[in-house]
């Protein structure tokens, strides 16, 4: 196997196991031991846990930009929203080891606090002009301090919602698909605004979701 | 000093220290320094940090019981509600090393899983009698899949506000007083429900706290 593919295989089982157990709780001998590599082979391609974590983060980082890009001008519909919705919580579920204890892993990897907080900033103004395309449109009626205060509350859904949902017992009794019910969520904040027929479209929409 | 004296301050001590650095980065040997106590004086009062974990884990607990309290056929007014959440953060925040990584923490200790989750349960059910209590008074107009909804967002918001806003740097910018901005977020959710003049008075309450 080539030094590449170990490489790979490092990162893909780092992440398989940092999900299941929370970062924290996962050492590099772990992960060689679960990969069936010597610390030594680990070691050679990433000296500390820390260079798995930074490698794994840019990743993350580089695929929700991909996803967090500016309506700008056009006209949306509630669809559109479905849809970012649903690649933004696929790709925070596949890399759910983040979100699920984010304070503690800003706090242990300083080095995270500046990108992370510049996604969140990225999150805010991408909400922020969802909101305003769908009130050009008509289709949301917000005056300026809601929309602030509605963009707040997706923007700590979208942080929140999965981890929530593992630990309330309403919710896990509850919720088959997780996926689906976070979209729910956030789409749920923004109903009350909806005007006329969108809004009864809205709560349709969601439910056959659930 | 007496026994009991020592006893009280290591759990102070400790609930100062899991508040400042999260629980997972404080070892028990780091408390007895703190408090200029031998490992083995801690040891005599507490065998392992777990027990320490637990008992303030309980007199969270306790103090939570008493405030969660179901209001019943109570007809309710909107600074029942600002009161009430301002107790509730206020104990959230003195306890907040439990909210900062909860995920983690029931990882790591299995026993407060059953109670952490009975204490979710309760606050679903205390959000679903005060906005009944405001169906009944008028003041909310909510079908019965929109409260269920906005239940779930309260309890999600009173467990993750105060830890979204030590990350998010629109936040950190913005808010002055974390308590004040954690009660208005809460109450926000509602706004949209209420009824005129309700709905003007819950605003300009709202915004003057902030």
């Amino acid at each position: 196997m080539s030094g590449r593919d170990t490489r790979q295989r490092i990162l893909d089982t780092s992440l398989e196991l940092f999900n299941r157990h929370g970062e924290v709780n996962v050492t590099t001998n772990q992960i060689a031991e679960e990969l069936d590599i010597s610390p030594g082979n680990l070691h050679y391609h990433f000296k500390r846990k820390s260079d798995i974590v930074r490698h794994l983060f840019e990743a993350f980082n580089t695929e929700m930009a991909d996803i967090l890009i500016d309506p700008g001008e056009r006209l949306l519909e509630l669809e559109d929203l479905w849809l970012y919705l649903h690649l933004l919580f696929e790709t925070i579920g596949r890399y759910r080891f983040i979100y699920r204890d984010i304070n503690d892993l800003l706090e242990r990897y300083e080095a995270l606090r500046r990108p992370f907080g510049r996604l969140l900033q990225r999150q805010h103004s991408t909400a922020a002009s969802y909101c305003a395309s769908l009130v050009r449109s008509g289709v949301l009626l917000l005056d300026e301090l809601d929309q602030r205060t509605l963009v707040d509350h997706i923007v700590m859904t979208i942080t929140y919602w999965i981890q929530f949902s593992e630990i309330d017992p309403a919710c896990r009794e509850r919720d088959g698909d997780i996926l689906a019910r976070a979209i729910y969520q956030v789409i749920s904040l923004a109903i009350p605004y909806m005007r006329e027929p969108e809004r009864s479209h809205a709560r349709n929409l969601a439910l056959s979701y659930l």
